[in-house]
This record gives structure tokens, sequence and C-alpha cells, in this order.
């Protein structure tokens, strides 16, 4: 009895160590970068009420790529708008800085204003299988009575993973797309090599997911602004960090076989509680851009740079046969939503390069995580550092 | 003295015979031309309450073209969304079919979803004095605290009438916007050889302004749809009405010195009460191409086929300050209004042809009205006459 | 020995029969239905060299519905610009007259002016397993230095087709895909229910894939235009033939459980050997929703009216390395493509239309090809048969 | 004889003290701020083969505002593609960050890729005039038979000078327009308070016009960008100077009565000599919004930041009767037009903040040039001097 005690002691123990661990894990913010802008409970997608992010990680295998056998290093993730499963639209508009890259749904979604199914994001080979295998999940669920046209055209976006992962094999299945989905739950959530951002590079070093937020002050509305990246783009040369040119100082650490070209991708979803129509969110979303830019992202010629935004207001957009009763946000108070989502792309950046870590893939390929005492130097030689 | 009142009372009568002529002057449907749905009670675009429409006619001289002398066949139409001088914004969209054309404003409607101008219709080369003009006619009447950005913003739009009009003279002036901004009314309206409409030709028959609206049933919310177009567009051999190819049957009476391409522009304004936003608009506005598309117009490479739809609820939008508290129609009830646009906009450009008289203009170009007994000849032919 | 001749000589009589059968088959110039324009030897988008178009049609089981079991009444489409597997880019444009529908690859389509894979259709629930078995098939084909970024971003379109297929069962599988790809070929193409467009539905009665080109004269250019359609849009009151308003006159033949909506989706992949750019292919594009127009198709809400267009002029835009060497066709002399594209739309929606036949699908589901001969009849009464 | 001899030669002392005053003025480079790539000759738009600037600069009275009379900080500027008074079309495309503003003839740039006038740039209440001087212009010129219907649909920009400018007064008249086209020249262009940028305000300094260029490298094509901003917009406190928060520094000398909005407007106007076509313009353009990005510009809601670029590359693209032969850069080797595209807007602005001068305007507002010994200051303590 005793011994048993002290196993559930010691396993309890290693729990919350691990939590502890998890919680250690430094995020940006936490090495001292500055951002601008005051950022949500846990600086997350999720700081946005209903939003609800799972993921599915695929890492097996290492070595001399075998097309079909791995080495694996891909997964998914699920961003539900309104909470996991909830048929509930909710307003949305899309905007490309360059469009090397593939976002399914979004034709439904600049005509009907409306975002009508979770948004999911993976490798570029694997759209196709979590595309319909969203549709057969909610098939599975729904009643028939209950089906919604805007199930059948999903979002699911991509970046490319060819240069870890075995894309070619084409390992997502629809399995893992349902354990994304339903692993989905609102909180803090993990960064770096999880999810659609396993296998991804970012400014050549590692990249991954990553998130952030903002909640506006209660003069400005008090709205928060929650952004979620996939990020897998840009070169070493341009990496600006906080202004910082942090690409010109740390030039080693490359990737294998990778020119320095702005290539790749970034998905970026964002979320906001604020009450904007789609024509806003469209004026919202075009300003993640500019984070990116910040950043040293120009939209290379084969970068899918691609971004999509929601507001969770509005319950009532989701009936098919009443006057809906709406809120909007006027145009002249949208500048601070301007501002958040250009800084929490910034951030949600910076937040998925500290936390993703040094990751080997097929025949070798290894991509390093930005080390982090270097980044710190580099901070305190421009003055940068806020503590 | 019995002379001089027997004179007054031919006077009087040939006036009352005018205004009765006028009155009796017909439409498409008057003979018996039939379109889709059911007009609203002036079958025009003032059906939609807060509409009003003001024209400023120019014809002046006749003979040899001297630029800057004339002749003179132009003018200017202004269509307020709810009402002369009013400074509400209305939600608005729009489209262009070809975009051979200007119509300035449209970035902001774009990027702010709604309109905070009139909508002013002039020659090609007169957009200018007329986009200004509008500008100094609010800054004159507004106390500077009501001014709005959306007043330095206008929207002004032109169609080509230098086949009649001694373009390159410039005639319009600023006085002349104001009379037609003030001359802006409810009711019915005239059509034809009026306003920016005076100088047009469309499928090489004399062309101009023409207006038709259609009034939904109740079930389908009992909405008003308008439509105003200035018609200056389209080749003979393609000209259909009312699915009759009229073109084909009527090949004489062309204009002088044009060939017959798919050349000059329509301009075409929709209004509503329906409560759409502004992406529904958008939706709205693209079905006038259809209309046009009806009536045989392609779009052709010179022609500026630019629309733009408003709608005058969610009264508001105004306010730069407050939560605005909206209603939407939901998508899945859209299909009469796109219905609507279609219908109105291809009788509104029949309605133009019907009541545009034959006009001569610089150098003696003379270009032909559509002769009302032979296109009813033509219909009854094809079996189409509704009477 | 002498049976087996006499066995060999009927097969070939049947076989003569069949070919002599599907040519009789009428479409509908063959039947007297006037259009605008001059076909190509074909009258088929096959009419523009290089293109090359196969089907694979799923016709299985009848009676009642068990999703994953059927009945079965779908297919897959595939349209290689330059030729089977060609890897050669075309340059591109699309357009959406009403969104509701997918159509994957359009993004990098926008940016990059090029299409750089075939274009597939299929139904709504099977997009994703053509557009991963798409990629899977050239990454089988290619020799890896041959690999081009365009192969991961496939286009591939959709309609709806659940009133007579089991569209939950999944019943689209990755070799059915590859039948389509291998079997594409020049020259003349089957109609009505083949393909992508095996289960479709349009104005109410049974639709399916469509064909038509046109020749342009030498004086202009000389140019070819093709189109190919899967129809499944359209309310049947709305229905008009060369201009003759036949939904107004065959009232009956209406497929069970469906109300009078303008619902489903059309798809529209038009080719031209004119050399045209991107922006011009835009231009284009988009003239194609004028031929729906025509056709009584308003862009309904439910509809996904989603259209491409590819040039197969200017080889050298392949090249990734060298400045490629083009032609342009002004402008100024674009107008006849335009009259191709809205003409050459029509036709191939009513050469789908006369082709298919009455299908009967699941719950026994069935839905009416068009009668010729009343067809006929009504086209005589409106004084539009053109024999 | 002896006095006019000396006189003489005192007038021309002066007129080199000015040239050298001139030559003497720093810009950004001279200043040590450090920018990404190599410029051109003159580090201005003009180091494109043929594009040509011109300025007509408006400073007239002082103290309070009489509306009508003044006092005047306004003007015109001028931007001729391939020379003064050229008919010759040049490949275009525009984009905007947002909105709130107005660049006419844009419409016809999306539809034919092409702009076919000079691009001039003054304030916003003076569009209309300069708008139809422009054509006026042209028409006084031109012999009938040369008219283009490009130069009836010109592209005139404007941002807002009413902090320090008479704007209701309507200052612009066509002679001043005339003036600034014809004085348009190649070679090195003044910068700061001259022509449209005369009055304006960026990052509550006194902004204006500004110019820079890139000169890529043989290797990348041996190409020129070239970059001219009016530059008006911004808030202090996101103010960024080659990554250092400048803004935050500095952040007394605020203009009168301005609140720290992202307010005002900045046009961009982008030349290249790199063959691209219309939709690879789009997308260099679209890298301006990025630069201004990176100087702490969010695209403010009343802001109005469009932006076109032209390549005067493919000389043949201006005939409207003959097939044009044209070259094209590949896409895959575009990325340091990208990159030159978002670095020369930056330095163009930054060159406008260094060169304009502190200016009073209407009812003795008064804006103030970032005072360069701080500027310097700020960089040093950021360790961002390059010299």
């Amino acid at each position: 009895m005793k011994i048993k005690l002290s196993l559930l002691l010691f396993t309890l123990f290693l729990s919350l160590s691990l939590v502890e661990a998890q919680q250690a894990k430094p995020r940006a913010r936490d090495l001292g970068i500055p951002f601008y802008g005051t950022p949500g409970k846990y600086n997350a997608i999720t700081d946005v009420a209903g939003v609800e992010v799972g993921y599915k990680t695929l890492i097996e295998g290492s070595g001399k790529l075998e097309v079909g056998k791995g080495p694996v290093r891909t997964g998914v993730t699920a961003i539900f708008p309104k909470g996991k499963g909830s048929l509930e639209r909710v307003f949305a508009g899309w905007f490309t800085l360059n469009g090397n890259g593939e976002m399914t749904g979004t034709t439904w979604v600049d005509e009907s204003g409306c975002l009508g199914s979770p948004v999911l994001i993976t490798n570029t080979h694997s759209v196709g299988i979590v595309r319909d295998a969203v549709i057969e999940w909610y098939m599975k669920k729904l009643k028939s009575s209950d089906y919604s046209g805007d199930i059948s055209l999903p979002v699911v976006a991509e970046t490319w993973d060819g240069t870890l992962n075995d894309i070619n094999g084409f390992h997502v299945k629809k399995e893992h797309v349902y354990e994304a989905m339903e692993s989905a739950a609102s909180g803090p959530i993990k960064e770096g090599n999880v999810g659609g951002g396993t296998g991804m590079i970012v400014h050549q070093f590692k990249g991954g997911t990553g998130t952030s937020s903002r909640k506006l002050d209660a003069a400005q509305g008090g709205y928060t602004v929650g952004v979620l990246v996939q990020a897998n783009y840009g070169s070493r040369e341009l990496l600006t960090i906080a202004g910082v040119p942090v690409g010109k100082e740390i030039t080693d650490l490359r990737p294998m076989k990778k020119a320095d070209e702005d290539q790749g991708s970034i998905i970026v979803v964002l979320a906001t509680d604020a009450p904007l129509l789609p024509h806003q969110l469209k004026r919202v979303v075009k300003r993640v851009a500019l984070g990116i830019g910040v950043m040293g992202g120009r939209g290379g010629n084969s970068s899918g740079d691609i971004f999509i935004a929601f507001s969770t207001a509005n319950p009532e957009i989701s009936s098919e046969s009443e006057i809906a009763h709406l809120e909007m946000l006027p145009n002249e108070k949208i500048n601070p939503i301007f501002n958040a989502a250009t800084a929490a792309t910034e951030e949600a950046i910076v937040n998925a390069m500290i936390a993703a870590e040094t990751m080997e893939g097929i025949n070798g390929n290894k991509v390093y995580a930005i080390p982090h005492d270097r980044l710190i130097s580099v901070m305190k030689k421009y003055n940068r550092l806020s503590k």
C-alpha cells in the first residue's frame, strides 16, 4: 500500500515537474525581447474565447529517405473558432502576401464573408487527405438536419516540410486528422516542433508553430487579438528581431543544402472577439503581412504566405433563415486592432523560433534551433534587450 | 387682347400637351417588352426610399466642331443615397466588367465598405471638375465639425460622349454640377437624353439614362432594388432584347463613322433597402454584369463597365465612435436580390433606349433612336410581345 | 475457325455501330439551336492544339442510399493543357461568379500567372483525394530533377452530386484519378453523364459535361477558343436557350425533392492558343460568366461558379532561369476572344444538356434529360430554330 | 561695365553656392543610416532610364487661414515613365495597403495591365483639376491621330495637406499642372517640401517627397528599381528607422493639434527596367507595403496608402494592332526585385524626412523637421550608425 502511494506521489511529482518544465520553457518575452503591446493571459490565440487548438505530431524514424517509409517529420494542426465541433459560423477574411501555397476553402470565405469550418494546417502534399477527412469527421458526427454547406468546403492550409520529412510518403492519414481535431482545447498551447509545424524552417533556423496575443485597453474596447503561425519562410540575411539585424550577426548554423532564399511559407491564423465585419477582417489580416515584413520576410517567390482572420463576435450570423442582428466596430476605431495584428504576428514568429528545437530529418538533414544565448548577446549589442 | 389670350391659351395647351406627351412617353413595358419580376411604384431607382436623382443637361449649338465652342451634348447626373446633402454613409460595393473607365472614390468604398458621398456621372473628360465641385459644394454647406473624410473622396463616374459632344471643350463647369446636385429629387425621373446620359450611344442606337426597379414579395422580405444606368456600350450585331436578336433584325440606322465594336461604356448604380453588408453588395453588383450580358454586351475592350451598389439600411454605420447595431440578410436569402439586380439592369438599359431620341451632334454626327414600331414588329416575329 | 471469324466480324460490326451511334448522338447545333460564331473541327476544347481530356466515370448500384456502399454516380475529369503528363506551364487566369465551391491551386495561379498542373474536376467531397493523387501521380513519374513546385499545388475543382450519388461514401479512389489522367486524349470528347459530370443537374434537367469551341477568322488572328463545362447549376424558371424562355415552357420533368433555386455549381475550363498574358486571360474568363447569364444562370448563393482560362501560346514561360520571349495580342484585338468565350460557354452548357441522359440515383432520385423533341417545339414556337 | 561684370560674377557665385548648398544637403545615407542594397547613380527614381520627374511647388502667405486666400502650402508632382509627353505605354500594377485615398485611373491600369499616362500627385482636394488638366495638356499637344484612350484616364493620386495648407481654397490651377509636367527632367531630383509633397507630415515630423533606387548585381540581371514617395503617414510612437525605435526616443517636436494616430497617407511610385509583366508588377508593388511596415507604418484607417509600379521594358506593348514581342523575367528570379522594392521604399521615406524642413502653415500650425543631430544620437545609442 505504502509503495503504491509513493509511486503515485512520484508520478504526481513527475507530472508536476513536466508541467513546470513546460512552463519553464522560455518564450520570446522571457528572454527579454521587446514587443509592442500587452499580451492576453496565455499570450496565445486561445486568449480569444472559444478558440481551441489541437495537434497531431508525427515523428518517426531517422536516416536515409525511403519514400513511403520515412523518416517522418510532419503533422496536423486544427484550430476551431468556436469550440471543437461547433457548427457556428464566424465572419472571416483572408489575404496573401505571396501565393505560392494552398489554403482551400478561401473562395467561399471570400464570397460568403464567413468561415464555417475549423482551420487545419499540414504539409503541402497532405492538404487533400486532411480536407476530405474534415468533411468525413463532420459527416459522421452530424445529424443530416444539421448539415451546412460550409462543412463541404473546409479551410486547409499547408507549408512544405520536404527538407526534413518524407513528404512524398504521404504519411498523414485521416486518423491523424481526427486526432488533431479531437485533441483541440483552449488554454496554453504548445509551440515549436508540433502539429503541422513539426518540420518547419524559418530564416534558416528551425521554425514551427508559434502563437501570441494582444489585449487592448478598455478605452480601445478591451478586445483580444490572437495569432497562430506555422512559420517556414525567410532568408537568414534579412532576419530581424525587434529591429535588430540578427541574421547578419548569426550567420552560421545553417541547414544543409539550402540556399539563403526567402523560401518556404508561412500560414497565419488570426482570431479576435472584436465585432468586425468581413471587409474589416480583410483589412486586419493584411496587417499580418507587415508583421512578417518587420521580421525580414519579403514574401519570396516560392513562399506561400497566406493568412486568415476571423471574429468570434456576432453569433447570429449562423442562421440561414433569420435576419441577423450584428454589432460593428466603426472603422475609425480599428487602428489598435491593426497594431495588434502586426505585433502579435511578429511575436508569434519569434515564439515559434524560440520554442523550436534542433531537428534531424531525412538523409540526416539537420536544422538548428536559434541559440538563445547568442540571440540574447546580439540583442544586447544593439541595446534592445528589455531586461 | 383676344388674340393674346388665345395665344396664351394655345401656349398653355401646347405645354399641357407636352406634359401629357411626356407622361405618355412610353417605357419598355408599355411597348409590351417582357421582363422578369415586379417593378416598384415608379419602376425607378427612386423607389428605394431616400434615393434622390438630379440632372443638368447641356445641349447647345450644332454643326461643325470647334473645340471649346461646341456643339455641346453632355451633362451631369447626381444620385444621393439618403437625400440631397445628407452626410449619412451607406454600405456599398463595386464591380467592373471591363475597366476602360473611371469611377473615382472606389478605393475607399472597397476599404471602408461604405459610400459617404453622392454618386455623380458625367462625360469622360469632366470627371475631374465634377469631383472637385462635389467637395467644394459640401465644404460650403458644412459646418467644419460635420466634416467627414468621405466627402473628400467622392464617387464620380463617366462615359464617353465625344461622338456627339465637344468633349475636349470641357463644357461642364462647377455650377452645372451644383445644379445637378441641387435639383435632386425623389419620385419619377427622366430617361433618355438627360444628365450625364445626354450624348450616349448604345448598341449603335441612341442611348442615355435609364432606370428600373424590382419590388420583392413579402415572403422574400419585401425589399426594393433600384437601378440607374448611363448606357453607352455595345455592338449592334449582338443587341438582344428579351432574348430576341434585335440587332440582327434592325441593321440600319447606324451612327456615322462607328465600327460595330462593343465600345463605349456603361455605368450602373444599384440601390436597395435590403440589409446587405459590403461583401454582400459586392455579390449583388456582380449580377449587374449578367444584365448587360443578356442584352448582348460583352464588356468590349474600350468599354468602361463599372457598377456600384449601396444599401440604405443600417443607419448606425455613420457613427465614427459608437458600436453600430446592424441587421444582415442571410446569404441563403439573397437569390431574389440577385435576380432583381440582373432583371432591373436589363430593363433600365431598354428604358434608356426607348426614351432616347435621335440626336445630331458635332460635325452633324447623327445617332438614331431605336424605332419603336420596328422594335415591336421584331418582338412579334419572335413571339415575345407580352401584350 | 469460321465461327470465330464471324464472331470477329460481328464484334467489328457492333463496334462500328457503336461508333456510328456515338457519332449520331446529336449535339445542340444538330437540333437546330442557333449560336454565335463558328466552331472548330470537333466543336470541343480539344480543338485547341495540345489540350487532352480524360474521364473516369463511376456508376454502380441502385436503390436506397447506404453511405459507403452506394449507389454511386460520380467520376473524375482530367484536362491537360499541353498533353498528358507534360510539365510545361501555361499562362492562366481565373474568375468566380459565385464562390460557393472549391478550386484548389488558384492562389498560385493568381500569383504566378501560370498553371503548371492539369485541371481536374470531381465531386465536392472528393477534391482532396484527387488533389493528393495528382501530386502522387507526378511524383511517381518524374525524375526528381524535373520537379516543379507547381505540381505540388494542382488545380482541382468540384460540383455537388449528392442528389444522385452517395457523396459521403467517398467512392473516388486514387486509382480512379490515375485512370482519368491516363485516358486523356485529343480529338472528339464525350459529353453528358461522364467523368466528374456524371451526377450533375442543370436548370433542373440532367446536366453533366459539355464542350464547344470557336475558331476565329484569319483577320481576327485565326485563334481557337475551347470551353469545357461541368454544369450543375440553375433554376428551371430562368432557363433560357438561344434567348428562348425554355424554362417557362417546359415546367414538368423536375427532379425529386429539389426546390427551384439557382443552386449547384458550374466549373468552366477555357483554353485558347491566342497569345494572351495572365491579366488578359482574367479578362477573358470573366466573359464566361456572361455565357452562364444568357442561359439564365444568376450565380445563386449555393452555387460554385468558378472558371479558369489558359493559353497554350508562349512555351518559353516554363523556364525558371532564362528570360522568356513572349508574344502578346494587343488588348485592342481581344474582342473576338471575348465574344467566343461567352458563346462557347453557352453552347457547351446546352451540349451538356443535350447529351445527358435521364439518370436514377440514390433513393430512386430521378433527374430527367431535357426532351429533344419538346425543346425543338419550343424553339419553333419562338421562331428560333436555325433549320 | 565693371560693376555689371562684378554683379554678374556675384550672381554666378550665389548660384554656385546654392547649387553647392543643394548638393551638400545630406541624404539619409550621408548621415550614416544603414539600408539594404546598392543604390543607383542618383539614388533616385530617375535612375531608371526614361523616367522624368517635375514639380510645381506653391508656398504663399502665412498666418490665419482665410479659405480661398491661404496660406498656401501645396503643389503638384509629375512622373513620366518614358520621358515628358511620350505616349508609350508601360506595363503597370498597383496595390493599396489602406485605401483611404484616391488614385484615379487604376481601374484601367488593372484591366489593361498598362499605364498610358504620367503619374501625378497633388493634394486631396485638387485631384480633379489635375486629372482634367493632364487630359487637356495632351489634347493640346497631340495630333488627333495620335490620341490613345489611355490619356483620357490618367493616374492622379493625392495626400492630405490640410494641416498646413488652405486645402479648401483649391489653389492648384491647371497652369500649375502644366508647369509640373513641363519641368519634368531626368537626373537628380529634389526632395522634401517640394511638389505635391510640400505640405506633408510623416510620423509627426515634416514629411514630403523622397526618392531612392537600387541597382541589382549583374548576376541578378543588373536591373534598376527606383521609388518616389509622397510621405504623409504614420504615428510617432511607431516610427522606426533602420530597426531603431526612433519614435520612442524623440517624443517632442510634435505638430500642433495632431493626435498620434497613424493617419495621413503615402503614395509610392515604383519604376523598374526589369522586364516584368503586369501580374509580376502587382507582386512587386505589394512589397512596397513591407517598406512602410518596417518604418512603423500600419496603414492607419484614415491613411491612403496606394502604390503603383511600372516597367519601362517591352516597348512593343504600345501597338494597338500588332502582336507585341516581349521579354519576361522568370518568377524564380524575382526575389532581388522584391528586396529592392522594400528597401528603396524605406530609404525614400527616410530621405523625405531628412530633406524636409520645418514648415509653418495655416493658423501658425508648425511641423518640425526631424533633427539630424538627435537622429544620429539615437542611431548611435542602438549601435546602428553605419559610419
